[in-house]
């Protein structure tokens, strides 16, 4: 059922699009740094603001390694870099967007037309793409300021391999909700799903035991005309069900939505696609009290739970189960990452989970993906690039993870050293960390903001150290 | 003069062809690992000896990171890695091939045909395949063993890189003689000559004068038709001087030989293109005792001094200054990497150099790059990709120069941290220290024998406490 290549979701929040304002730029870099044989080049992007940024007295930059979608939607969601970097740095503040996504196409409307033209679409050559725009930003500098990474999310773990691979250009890291263990061999494939079914389960157990029952009673209704027509009508479906494999479909795209829920079950309204509550999960779940429910009744709350996800501003004509469970982001790209080196196993194989099982069928999911893109995906790259779990030569890295988010399974969630560090949130969903401030802050969000804060400052310490600036 | 490609030679011992015993294998790697736009691939070749391994104990895998030229004579001259494999630490012997040397041609005879073809010759693809080789060996191992690299001169900075990128496949790493300092901006490109200067200074400051005045004396013999006659026939030279500019030629060769025997100044007699005497600059200035020859005289003590490099054996017929200086090794593949990531500025500007004053001029440089190979060198690329000065975050490398090495002055000679040392050996030359146990050594390259393995120790220790293997 998730094939994998399940997309590392970004939640959009009620933020106003332009709530910060920056410069929109643009720097040309090779295509492919790794050889000489290929002397093209393209035009990435960068948001840039420099209001807060103090250079003479060596403030540092503060950069987002952009992951997979359009930057302006990561520069609008990640409120933490620009209240700190003004508040607290008087840093440079700068998203990079990664290659591929948004309006970095290297061969522009043709950059997924062939193996050949998508085939530089890999993470270290977006690295290289950072390392090219860092020195880009330094160039004028008389002397040299901190570069600190931020990212969520795949994000975070671009973040996280920057400073792995580049420590000279980028003195610390910020990985929130990094993933970087989801990949084959690491951790459990199931764990993701876990994680979904624990966030439910705590909120109600009912509403746990009302999804986890809803599969076959959706299996039974698609099997029949009669639960088809029922389905069609009650659930409102703009595209109705006309055969039993549809059922199929419907319950994709249900698991789609359990699952984004679980990611942004931020304590406060945001506005992930459609405008959401706070703590969506348990707003949803007041329409699920009864697991004992009858399956009418069940199919009938079900969906008003929904509601609470497709529906919260009651505008919503018909349910549109074929859409893109989240269109901002780049489907394409993704989809080839997750085809290549972004094998992330995810499962479900535990009779506690909420899922109907499903296996993790890489021979399935390597046809499919060459089918689509003529390569196989190969499952050990990544782990054979950044070493896995084994990164304790690593240093000047803060993962943080929260423990609501699925993501978290495959995070990194005890320090290696005292410079390679994790922060648990417990109350925490996917990257809240990096969000603006809120009201709604649960006390573990504030704590590891001003964690990160902390090692921020050690960081540049020890950079002006190395770098005989003296501090200001 | 020096035009930046001046090859990082490997000595070769005088240790007959074939005293180590070895298996050749091949292992199929991409040519392109950092795409996955070009699915081409290539065997890369390696040497490998398991008698002295015990892997049942977790011993380690001591790898060569092959450097720029045929892997056997890499094999055949670092004698240490067999001697300690063997009587200390029951290890598995590597010696893997870098592509585009040897029999490590990807696309055969054509590699070099095109641009396109060359274009993959770069030292990150190198490291790749290494990592591709490790994983392979690795594979049917049932608990992991550490791996530590060694290398000399180029091969000692890739195996210094290869620390730094692939921590968690290299525990550490043995760089001897590892110019990553001679990069543009990092050390002033007169360094090298200087060293040169010093140790024939040192040797005998009359042998050194007579050198510097050889110059103009040889200027002056080409610029006329009875100085190019007498020097054909005193030089004994293959093919004759016909005109002024043929002199240029003829200093050319000059400075590479001495910049050649600056390298392999060894203690005992050596084997570097043709039999070396021990300490061959000694024996070399013992015919040029005094500065203020005449001309003629001073042109034929120098043709005598030669000898020693040239003909010590007394069976060269005539001097042939058209001879690549070192054939054994990949002179298409060093001056390509020279010009693209190997940038390493070397001139001769000081008034004490023994060596005609000789910019570092770039933009001819660069040019003549062009019109051999159609690219043009990116003399910061070295610097972006591995860190130029700025390596504290590395760890677990030893960096060891000799100081009467030419390449010292591009070398690490101070410790950056406890698990990033250097070691001088005043009395060694290039990479004396990876060389076979001579009964001639000096103190201080048994002393620095003792220190690499020293460390090995500790970084073994490390590797086992991470993976909770009990040391056996």
């Amino acid at each position: 059922m998730w094939g994998g290549a399940v997309l590392l979701l970004l939640a959009v929040t009620g933020a106003a699009h332009g709530t910060y304002r920056y410069t929109e730029s643009w720097l040309t870099v090779p295509v492919d740094h790794f050889s000489f044989s290929n002397n093209a080049t393209f035009k990435m992007r960068y948001l840039i603001n420099d209001t807060f940024w103090q250079p003479e007295i060596n403030a540092p930059i503060f950069f987002y390694t952009g992951n997979e979608g359009d930057i302006t939607m990561f520069a609008e969601n990640t409120g933490f870099l620009w209240e700190t970097a003004s508040d607290d740095f008087a840093a440079l503040i700068v998203f990079a967007e990664h290659r591929y996504y948004g309006k970095s196409l290297p061969f522009g409307n043709e950059s997924f037309s062939s193996p050949q033209k998508v085939g530089y679409l890999t993470s270290q050559q977006a690295l290289a793409d950072y390392v090219d725009l860092i020195n880009h930003l330094m160039e004028n500098l008389t002397t040299p300021v901190p570069v600190i990474a931020f990212g969520g999310s795949y994000g975070g773990m671009l973040a996280a391999y920057f400073r792995m691979k580049y420590p000279h250009v980028v003195q610390g890291a910020i990985a929130a909700s990094a993933p970087i263990f989801q990949f084959p061999g690491l951790v459990p494939c199931g764990i993701f799903n876990m994680i979904v079914t624990s966030d439910f389960n705590s909120t109600s157990h009912e509403c746990m035991k009302s999804i986890q029952k809803s599969w076959k009673t959706i299996d039974s209704f698609a099997g029949s005309e009669s639960g088809r027509l029922w389905l069609n009508k009650n659930w409102k479906l703009c595209k109705p069900l006309n055969k039993t494999e549809d059922g199929l479909t419907l319950k994709t795209w249900l698991s789609d939505v359990l699952v984004n829920l679980a990611m942004v079950n931020y304590p406060y309204p945001s506005n992930f696609l459609a405008p959401l509550p706070a703590y969506p999960i348990k707003a949803m779940c007041r329409f699920l009290p009864n697991s004992s429910y009858s399956d009418k009744i069940l199919l009938t709350s079900l969906f008003k739970a929904l509601s609470v996800y497709t529906n919260y501003t009651g505008k919503t004509k018909c349910l549109n189960i074929q859409d893109d469970a989240s269109p901002q982001l780049g489907e394409s790209g993704w989809d080839f990452q997750a085809c290549t080196e972004m094998v992330m196993p995810i499962c479900s194989n535990d009779t506690k989970s909420m899922f109907e099982e499903a296996e993790w069928n890489f021979k399935k999911y390597s046809d499919s993906c060459y089918q689509k893109w003529k390569v196989r995906p190969q499952p050990d790259l990544a782990i054979k690039n950044y070493g896995g779990k084994d990164i304790s030569a690593a240093s000047n890295i803060v993962f943080s993870n929260g423990l609501l988010d699925p993501w978290a399974g495959g995070g990194v969630l005890r320090n290696y050293s005292d410079s390679l560090v994790a922060v648990l949130i417990p109350e925490g969903a996917h990257h809240l960390d990096l969000r603006a401030r809120n009201a709604a802050d649960p006390a573990s969000v504030i704590q590891a903001r001003e964690f990160h804060k902390h090692y921020i400052q050690q960081w540049m310490k020890q950079f002006y150290r190395q770098h005989k600036i003296s501090p200001h």
